[in-house]
């Protein structure tokens, strides 16, 4: 998907809604166990009744991972409706994945056209010729860690790198990659104090945010200081929005919860328009 | 496994070889194609033509998932196979994982439990909280990248950090980690230079150490460096095993690349006993 097509969507539906996939079994609705494929008739359902709140979704790989051979099925099956129901959606495989050369082109081959996501989010630490691989897919983009919204980001991403935080350097660094305006950027929303300085370096870049919501963040923060003339920001909500109900209205209590956050979206977009 | 027991088996075979299994269907020879699984079908005659030779063997997910869930299959069917014919082979899962920590817990699973792997690597940018529900699993080991053997290597890991390098950084945090002495190092083979500095830092650690042969690295310069009273060392070769023939005798080809890095390494040990 192209990043106008993208913008062009968040603009028509008034929201940067991300809606994550993070779909657990012990968590999903006790009814949904009979089903043949309990984890995909609960993506779906929730599909269904968030897509036309949210500009995309983001399964996370761990979630699937976690069930072995029917996990990924399940993974299959739900990037496929998506793609085939919703092609307007924007999909990101949170994979976080990195590896050398040779290798992280067998993970931008498993996700960009095996699955066929638009999007897949990769670990930094190996560097240059570990995220490459991933930006020589056309029309794909690669979402690099920069501050991530747990407390192990105090470990090594916000510690001083020559005269600058780690993340900074990552930010800065990538900035030289070739295809770099395929790049996007996981940025935590519990740490919206630091967006100012990010957008100093990379002032237009698409930033995905976790961790509104269940993990604390505010959305008007993260809009305050990372909001871009063509918005710039992917808000995601995982836990938040698709485990509000135990019942056989678990898909109509996280359209409410996706509705709340796509009119305060809407507001935002309306007073910074 | 018991790091003990994994001590031992090097003792006995006089070997601290890891088979690396990346195995790529344009890469294997072309009579296997035929076969129903041909990933496994290789996979099964490089381990039974290799396993008194070596001490484990590591499987890099990347290329599994390349082939969506014909390769997770493949997987399953490999680490499957090694526990059930050789349990005394330690297995690595090489996936390069790392999220928030109930996340993390879902890849633990996924690899100690699900797909039952002796060890995973994990990527540490995401700092202790990502690492720690690895380290959460009895008698299972999470290896942590430290210092890669790849170019990319330099673009952070090298990098100064409070008077320190990252890796090194790294290296010095993760010793406070819960259940600590369950971490490996991934340490490349083409930076055999920095083994004295990292072994001020982790005396006794095993590390994991690819790059030896195809990369250019130097079995003897990592000895001389890196090994330990206990061995401490884990040398991994992946393409410079498994694709030394296309005919087949693909398999003894491996095997006698193997019998050559076996006897250099007993040469080492005994000249260090």
């Amino acid at each position: 998907m192209r990043t106008s097509f993208l913008i062009d969507q968040i603009k028509k539906k008034q929201s940067f809604l991300i809606v994550g996939l993070d779909t657990d079994l012990d968590k999903i609705p006790k009814h949904l166990l009979k089903e043949e494929d309990p984890i995909f008739a609960f993506n779906k359902a929730i599909i269904d009744a968030t897509q036309d709140l949210c500009v995309g979704y983001k399964p996370n790989t761990a979630f699937y991972e976690a069930y072995g051979l029917k996990g990924w099925e399940a993974l299959e099956k739900t990037i496929n409706y998506i793609n085939e129901t919703y092609p307007e959606q924007f999909t990101i495989a949170d994979a976080k994945r990195g590896d050398i050369g040779n290798t992280s082109t067998r993970y931008a081959k498993a996700f960009f056209e095996d699955l066929n996501f638009d999007s897949v989010t990769v670990a930094p630490y190996m560097g240059k010729d570990s995220v490459e691989p991933f930006l020589a897919f056309k029309d794909k983009h690669t979402i690099m860690l920069a501050l991530t919204s747990n407390q192990g980001a105090f470990d090594f991403q916000t510690q001083t790198i020559n005269g600058q935080e780690l993340y900074k350097h990552v930010l800065e660094t990538s900035k030289s990659y070739e295809n770099n305006d395929q790049l996007m950027y996981v940025v935590g929303a519990t740490k919206a104090e630091y967006l100012t300085d990010i957008r100093a370096i990379i002032p237009e870049a698409f930033l995905l945010v976790p961790g509104v919501g269940a993990q604390g963040g505010s959305l008007r923060e993260v809009c305050k200081y990372g909001m871009t003339e063509d918005i710039g920001l992917l808000v995601n909500s995982s836990r938040g929005i698709i485990y509000n109900s135990q019942g056989e209205d678990f898909a109509i209590a996280a359209r409410n919860v996706a509705q709340q956050m796509q009119s305060e979206m809407q507001e935002i977009l309306v007073q910074n328009s």
